[in-house]
């Protein structure tokens, strides 16, 4: 590998104790690698950079080319990892204002989401901006049938529909589904939509380097196979259980000390806000992997400087539950030099012929002494650019990384049964035939909430094409 | 008042409790509204509703009319409170995709924001975008030195200069800033630029009703004068010490109580994406008000159903220092009806006929049953629409509630000493004069962590109008 991204411990207030993890590291290391561990029908994700279908990524790249010269917009409907991973990556590797550039100033397709929440205001202005553009969608759901993008592609169905004719709307429809089964991978068949799959024994949350992710990349320009490469190089990087050599488990074994400590909050930190998607992948992540059992650390973020003029207060000096894990970019893709301007008198001029990047690194450094002293542990993932090939290793090692925490923990990293409990609730009020029994004693629990709030069912401005 | 939001404790598990707290309350009702408290040299928002000057008002909608006559977009320059409370009231109140619509689908005026942030990737991303546009700024500091925009508006004052020539340059500016001193209000002056003032006894968190948060949302085309007047309705319903009449210090008794019970993270909870810089805004006010002492509440905000996929694993049953306050819409602004589709599998048909927005309540509904059963306490605050007049509304009541909160938590909810200890550093680092003497100690402590990253002062792509 020609680079790597780096872990510095230095601030972490373990470093020195990391290595009393060796023995559980190297067990939690031989049950991933050998599948002896819970979950172990879904380690997909663990060689894929390897042994990934070339072939299929080829079509999917074909794909995302008549994506690219056919529509305006593409349209990703898609729920967690169904589009946390492809948005980190689009947010971290475009234009910050990617949408809004004419279409000859940008490498790829608009992108735009539907399916990730279950507001029809949301929707609604989602549509009207699409009006008089070309539009298609890819519909990324394992089994079709999860409300929120299940509600979405229904309502682009009827609109492509309308928009174009039921013959050019499936052409413009790109399903990623399972391979065999479920009602989207049905209705493809049926409707001939191209399709790619997501694999049996990768997880939504692990997903990102399969077609989930790759095809609204490809779409928007990103170079997948560089992505791909880094992914590659980290798997090779990681693959020996010795911490010493290893800093993806450096990090889990850091990050599970600090937990054993207290430091039950983590918060991912970075100083470029086009990484604010990266940290909601990571959050879904490690929420999902490590919160069970009334276990694991919570999973936190933040933008800086932006937030230290937010939450930094409470950092510095509010409860001693946090510790940080910064993500810092070596080198920014744009850059900026302070001009002098000795007619002001804005402060800013021992700071003339600097780069602005100069400063958003000290802010960087002046913070992780500050917080260290405040009592705040300090994790420093160095990551030389923002490019597709270094973002690829990142992806690689938190989910590495992830892993290894989980078995840790002493959790299944890939299951998440709790997700099911707010779902059988709302099938039930939703009045979902076989969910009748619950109902009942559901409306009751609910009464004064009902009675509090307003109505439940009023339909405000009727929705017509 | 005609209507008003409403908090919901029914499955707080603290409702029973909160009387316990009437004395406590009525002394910190008592500490604010007499002025008998910490930091009652920065009560001036408490009053602010009733009290602000209509002239003023007056002047700055004819600016903000003379913005959206004279301009494409509008820059917003500042950072923590001098732009999430703006941002928040924009982004609930306008069309979600407001920059992207043809100025004669929209109310008013672009919005972008920049000198929140450091990074130069994104200030000349924004610049790219503003190449061929009509461009208005708006900088907010009070000092005028504070780095991030001191930075920023240096670069937009060259940049409107070069595209509009000094004289017109000038006109464009807008300045929001101390009435008498520092270096922002004396640029003003000697460059006649439209200034309006940051009152000396409110703080920026608490600024939001001031010119700060005004004079943009103005420019979006947001009816201020209805924001005011929820703001004055609230002001006048949390008046009274009774905790019984008021549901302000309810909330602030609440999470007050929850937090002496260990419950350390509070999970300000939305189903409407458009909410998520108001909880930005929620997040800088409690964090900053309550992180010291090391106490405090750690406030931290998820989008559902959006993050039910993400970090509802974790919430649902992970560690159990979690409590949630969920602001629940009662109304949509738009909304859209479930068309039957009986050819398709998908599972819906049992919705057919049903609006969007009711699925939404469902998963409001179900989640705060699976929430709650989970052990996690839920405190929901009903409002009935998104409109400028219960925005008005929300806003007060987190004030207040928050000014509450920190008087029970026994610090001062307006001083927020921890955010110089990393400016201090940098400063140093930065080489600014009068900091010499930290710059060799820190940049000793930062050896390893200089050596293993990349380096600090490189110049990538020179910037250049």
């Amino acid at each position: 590998m020609t680079r790597a991204i780096n872990l510095d411990l230095s601030h972490s207030m373990v470093e020195g104790a990391v290595l009393e993890l060796e023995s559980e590291i190297r067990a939690a290391h031989d049950h991933l690698h050998n599948g002896t561990g819970p979950g172990n029908q879904s380690l997909g994700w663990l060689e894929l950079p390897a042994n990934y279908d070339r072939q299929e990524l080829a079509r999917l790249q074909a794909s995302a080319e008549r994506i690219k010269t056919t529509a305006d917009a593409l349209v990703v409907i898609g729920i967690g990892g169904s589009y946390l991973g492809a948005r980190a990556a689009i947010e971290i590797l475009t234009h910050s204002f990617h949408n809004q550039l004419p279409r000859d100033r940008r490498p790829g397709t608009a992108i735009y989401y539907a399916g990730h929440n279950l507001s029809s205001t949301y929707l609604r202005h989602l549509l009207d901006i699409l009006e008089d553009k070309s539009v298609c969608v890819n519909v990324i759901s394992k089994s079709g049938t999860t409300t929120e993008p299940a509600i979405a592609f229904r309502v682009f169905r009827e609109w492509l529909q309308k928009k174009y004719g039921p013959q050019e709307a499936r052409r413009r429809i790109f399903a990623t589904t399972d391979q065999a089964k479920g009602a989207l991978k049905q209705l493809a068949l049926e409707q001939n939509y191209e399709s790619f799959v997501i694999p049996d024994n990768i997880g939504g949350r692990f997903s990102v380097l399969t077609a989930v992710g790759l095809l609204p990349m490809a779409a928007a320009g990103i170079d997948i196979g560089e992505l791909m490469a880094g992914a590659g190089d980290m798997m090779r990087a990681t693959a020996l259980p010795s911490l010493t050599a290893n800093t993806c488990y450096q990090y889990a074994a850091a990050r599970n000390l600090l937990y054993r400590q207290g430091k039950t909050i983590e918060l991912l930190v970075n100083y470029e806000p086009s990484m604010q998607y990266f940290a909601e992948w990571w959050k879904q992540l490690f929420g999902e992997s490590e919160g069970k059992h009334h276990k694991g650390t919570f999973p936190a973020s933040v933008n800086f400087s932006t937030d230290l003029h937010s939450i930094g207060q409470y950092i510095q000096d509010g409860l001693r539950l946090l510790f940080e894990t910064v993500i810092r970019i070596g080198q920014p893709r744009l850059e900026v030099t302070i001009q002098p301007e000795p007619s002001t008198g804005d402060g800013l001029n021992y700071l003339n012929g600097k780069t602005m990047d100069f400063v958003n690194q000290q802010a960087f450094a002046g913070s992780l002494i500050a917080h260290a002293d405040g009592g705040v542990p300090n994790l420093v993932l160095n990551v030389p650019k923002q490019t597709p090939y270094f973002l690829g290793q990142l992806f690689y090692f938190f989910e590495k990384a992830c892993a290894i925490s989980g078995y840790l923990l002493g959790v299944n990293p890939f299951d998440q049964p709790g997700v099911e409990s707010y779902k059988n609730n709302m099938f039930a009020l939703l009045g979902k035939p076989g969910f009748e029994a619950e109902k009942q004693a559901l409306e009751k629990r609910l009464k004064h909430t009902l009675i509090s709030g307003e109505r439940f069912d009023k339909l405000i401005l009727p929705y017509q094409f």
